[in-house]
C-alpha cells in the first residue's frame, strides 16, 4: 500500500480550490492527465468522485490520479470508498450524508488522514465539525446540473449561517462559477468545490485560472 | 469497530450453504429477520450484496446482519465493499472480477479474514488461489435470473474442470436450485452459494432445508 507516502499533514492544506473529478460529468474523458492539467494550473486539492463506477476501475483511477499527484504535494480525497482511499494512499475522503458514517470512517482512516464532509444545514454542520471532520463541503450553494435530487439551495445567506457556526475550513460547493467566487468568498468560504466550471469548460487550465483569479482579487 | 469480535479462523468454517442476501433479489423486504431465519434453518454462510444502494444504508444493513449472526458462529462475508466489512466486523469479503484486486484487498483486511473470489474460468481460478484467496465462486454454473452481463454457463463440466486445478474450496454458484445441488457437489463442488432459490422462495426457512437435504442425500 502507499498509505501516506506524502505525509502530508492537515495543517499544510490549501482549501482554495478543490477540483471535483467526477467521472459523469468529465463525460468519459481520461481523467488524470487532466487532472494534471489542474493542478498545473493552481487547483490546490483534488476530489476522486466516481459514482456508479465498478471498483475496479474507481480503483485503478484513484491509484493513477494518486501517483500524477504524488510530486506536486497536493491532497487527493476519495468520494465515499474508505477501502480505495487507503489502497490508493490518498490523503483522505470526502462522505455525502448517504456515504458512511464519520465515526467509523475515522476509526478505519485515522486521525493523519483528511475526512470531509457534504452538509446543507447548520445542524449537519455542527455534528460533522463535533464529529471531528476536517473540513466541510457545503452547498448547494446555488443551482446546478452536476448533482440531482439535491436539497434547496443555500445561496450565500445559507452559506454565511452555517459558516459562523463552525470553525473548520468551509468549501462553498454547488453552481460555483468564477463570477461566484467572489461572493461565496466574501460569505465566508474558505474555499470552493467545483465541478461543471472546469469539466464543462473547453480549457480546462483557463478554467482553473479564472477561478483562482477571481479568488485573488476577490 | 466491532472487528473480528467473534474471531472466527477459516478453518472453522462449513462452506455447504451460502446464502446471498441479495439486496435486489430480496426486493425491498428488510432482510436481517430472514437472515436469522436463514441461518435457524441451518444455513453456514452469509453474503450481503447490496449494489446500487447508498453507503450509510449497507453499513446500517451489514452491521445489523453481523449483529444477528454473532450469537450463530456464522461467517458474514461482505460483496466488494472492505471497508464497510471492517467497520462492521464482518468475517471477510467476496470480490469479483470488477471489484478490488486480492491483493490490495487483502493487505487492508489482514490474513485472519476471509476473501472469496468470483472465478468462471481456470485461468481466474489459479490466480485467485495463488494471490492467496480462501474460497472461489465459481459460476455461472446454470442459466440464472439473478445476475446479468454473465460469461456463457459452466455447466457441471466447467465446474469440475475449475474443481480439479485447486484446492481451496469451491462454491457452485448461478441457477443452483435443491434439484441440483447433487450433481455440482458430484461434481466436485465443496458447497453452493444461492440467491433465487432462498428470495426468490415462498418460504426461506423450507428453502433452506430442502437445499441442505439435497447436499446430504447425494
Amino acid at each position: 500500500m502507499n498509505t501516506m507516502k506524502r505525509g502530508k499533514s492537515i495543517t499544510q492544506v490549501d482549501w482554495n480550490l478543490c477540483v471535483i473529478a467526477d467521472t459523469k460529468a468529465a463525460g468519459g474523458r481520461y481523467l488524470p492527465p487532466l487532472i494534471e492539467e489542474a493542478v498545473e494550473a493552481g487547483a490546490t486539492m483534488i476530489q476522486l468522485r466516481a459514482k456508479g463506477m465498478d471498483t475496479s476501475d474507481i480503483f485503478d483511477l484513484g491509484c493513477r490520479i494518486e501517483e500524477t499527484l504524488r510530486g506536486h504535494d497536493i491532497p487527493l480525497i476519495i468520494n465515499d470508498r474508505v477501502d480505495i482511499a487507503l489502497i490508493c494512499g490518498a490523503q483522505g475522503v470526502h462522505l455525502g450524508q448517504q456515504d458512511l458514517p464519520l465515526k467509523p470512517a475515522r476509526a478505519l482512516l485515522g486521525k493523519k488522514r483528511i475526512i470531509g464532509i457534504s452538509v446543507s444545514t447548520v445542524e449537519e454542520a455542527r455534528a460533522a465539525e463535533s464529529g471531528g471532520a476536517d473540513y466541510l463541503g457545503v452547498g448547494p450553494v446555488y443551482y446546478t446540473a452536476s448533482k440531482k435530487d439535491l436539497p434547496g439551495v443555500l445561496g450565500t445567506e445559507g452559506l454565511m449561517a452555517i459558516k459562523s457556526e463552525v470553525k473548520i475550513p468551509v468549501l462553498a460547493v454547488g453552481g460555483i462559477t468564477a463570477e461566484r467566487v467572489g461572493e461565496v468568498r466574501a460569505a465566508g468560504a474558505d474555499g470552493v468545490a467545483v465541478i461543471s466550471a472546469v469539466w464543462g469548460a473547453d480549457d480546462v487550465t483557463a478554467a482553473v485560472r479564472a477561478l483562482l483569479a477571481a479568488s485573488k482579487h476577490r
